[in-house]
């Protein structure tokens, strides 16, 4: 722990001689801004969301308070969140037993409207986001790595739902609200050439997809194949179709293919049953799937080369999926999972969108219609990302 | 065809030339076999050995035939015969419905007594060993890069229980008998510095174990985890041991502690719960599980290393395994499993355990007690491979 203090202390008189310069340069906005830090420091941030109340999963409009924004912190005014299948997923308790009230929502854009004296990364009015994680331990070999998401000592602190001394309700609370507070190494820049709308959706879908494609190292024609299109899909085909891959995109909606054409993917082949995976069998180089439950996966890591890899990032009920090892020696494939990315390679992918103009399909929509756009994402009805306006919580 | 069928031509013009000039250097023996070989090649060569009947899987006595010896076979008289779990799976059905009577074994150890005139690799007298498949394609990619283990047309013909139209039972018959006629090319060299009872279980566990160890090219001093000490796992653990790593074996048998700290592990962990694993979470860079049945796998792939690979050779029944996802995202280990090894690298480990005196610790046992054997197996009181002496069938 001195440690850490030591650290602080150091990088408090860093911060404060960058800050003054900060100051003689700022205008009237940046002054009163700063301004107002001082009480926001000192008292809980209230916010207005919409929160789980127990596991039947309904949302319900809730006021709470969030922690005074600390040195390190930043205070984010929520301009969208996006709405992903893993919110619902952990609202009815499908991965464990929760705490609530809780506000789902982990993917989170908005403005900066105040900053902790030792806040570097950002100044009022920037734009920032948010994803999956908002703490880690930055002493160990993963954090120090970039590689927060596989926190060694105490796990990533999760966005929402994490026991949190700090946070008055004792959780961590997301997206779906006004406002959060979070650690500034934990909040992505968000360039202003891109929308704040399109951003969201890239903190848990765009990253959870591109991390292990990029990991992969696939060249320029390679043969990716995608299953699944939904929030996370279909933004995974944009990002290899614009990476060069040759892309494969299976789904069981028919009523995807135009859309899914039109985001470059090669083939999209509507799965009925395993006999339609039969013509793929050995042909791709790398495979990712998005599918949130249970499903006969097999079929599918078939399709990939030998010592190919194939990656699960949809989460299933309880994380519980059957592998078949009878197939796994014979295709001779590699399985993974891999969830979401570090912080470094998440302002990554942002920036890549950004410049190279690549935005997932939202659907925009109001607080009070998250309930309803909740039963479309589990029936297979969104097209492709709900995005809500913050400004309706 | 007609390329194959050019091909054999113009090998079989090689082939004359060699055989007329060993014929010259030929003693006594040598011409003789060469006669005998004639009367083989045109009538079926009979065998006696043992075979399961029906499910139940008791084995009996049997005496079939095999196929002529062809151009490209050879004949062994096998000396000495591997017990694997797998001989029990497959006969029982396990592994799906079978063909009686089937004698299995796939560990093979023996003496060529004839050869097909196309022959060059043996000579009779050669010591030479048959391993878990006799044939495949050998037209494409995998056959060509020596994996005919994963030949991508016919798939490979298994030793035993395969449909193969030229043996006169109508399926391949195993290594549990007095004799096998293979095609050169599935025929592995046996160094004559090492003993035919000590080759045969190499065939099976020695390569199955060798194969996926040296594919993840670990280093001096690295951390190899094995599950499972019991046929495979102790060769396994010698093999990885030679190769200087330092290996954790991970055992439910504590009566095997010593024995398996005289293979050269590092450390035996014998594993009651899944608490037993936990000290070694994150900390073995690869683990290779010979578990032959369903077992709870998240706390054992949750000992690999980040990006590592945790290689299930092991093959329960229907192949069935269970894995959860949750911790494959969170430790982010690369799961696959393996299918034995191909003809060039089974000849490979059949050397290096030769040269470097590596041998599986066996009992030698007599035809008549190979059911209470396979109880035995089954009931994890094998020390450590059975080994049938085959002049006993």
């Amino acid at each position: 722990m001195s440690n850490i203090n030591n650290r602080s202390r150091r990088k408090f008189i860093q911060q404060t001689a960058i800050a003054g310069a900060g100051l003689a340069l700022a205008g009237p906005l940046q002054v009163f801004a700063q301004t107002n830090n001082e009480t926001m420091m000192k008292t809980n941030i209230k916010s207005r969301g919409y929160a789980g109340k127990d596991v039947a999963g309904k949302m319900v409009p809730w006021n709470f308070e969030r922690r005074a924004v600390g040195d390190n912190d930043v205070l984010i005014d929520i301009k969208y969140s996006g709405i992903c299948h893993s919110d619902i997923h952990t609202i009815k308790g499908h991965w464990g037993p929760q705490k609530y009230p809780q506000v789902p929502g982990h993917e989170i854009a908005g403005i900066v409207t105040a900053v902790g004296k030792n806040v570097t990364k950002f100044k009022v009015g920037d734009h920032a986001g948010v994803g999956c994680m908002v703490n880690s331990c930055m002493q160990c070999d993963s954090c120090k790595s970039g590689e927060e998401n596989h926190c060694e000592t105490t796990g990533m602190v999760g966005t929402y739902g994490t026991p949190e001394a700090s946070s008055p309700t004792g959780i961590t609370q997301g997206g779906y609200a006004n406002n959060i507070v979070v650690t500034e190494h934990f909040a992505i820049k968000i360039p202003k050439n891109i929308e704040l709308k399109y951003a969201a959706p890239l903190l848990c879908a765009g990253i959870t997809t591109y991390s292990p494609m990029m990991k992969v190292k696939f060249r320029k024609g390679d043969k990716i194949g995608v299953i699944g299109i939904g929030g996370l899909g279909h933004i995974a085909v944009k990002l290899a179709v614009s990476k060069g891959a040759e892309v494969y995109a299976f789904t069981t909606s028919p009523t995807k293919i135009n859309d899914i054409k039109s985001f470059g993917a090669k083939e999209v082949i509507v799965v009925k049953s395993a006999e339609d995976l039969k013509p793929y069998k050995g042909k791709l180089d790398f495979m990712i799937s998005t599918v949130p439950y249970a499903y006969e996966m097999s079929p599918y890591i078939d399709c990939v080369k030998k010592y190919g890899y194939f990656t699960q990032v949809g989460q299933p009920i309880n994380g519980e999926l059957a592998i078949n090892n009878f197939n796994m020696i014979f295709n001779r494939v590699n399985f993974n999972g891999s969830l979401i990315g570090g912080i470094p390679e998440t302002q990554e992918v942002m920036d890549y969108c950004a410049n190279n103009k690549i935005y997932p399909q939202i659907q925009v929509i109001k607080a009070s219609e998250i309930n309803d756009a909740w039963d479309k994402v589990v029936n297979k009805e969104a097209r492709y990302r709900y995005v809500i306006d913050a400004s309706t919580f």
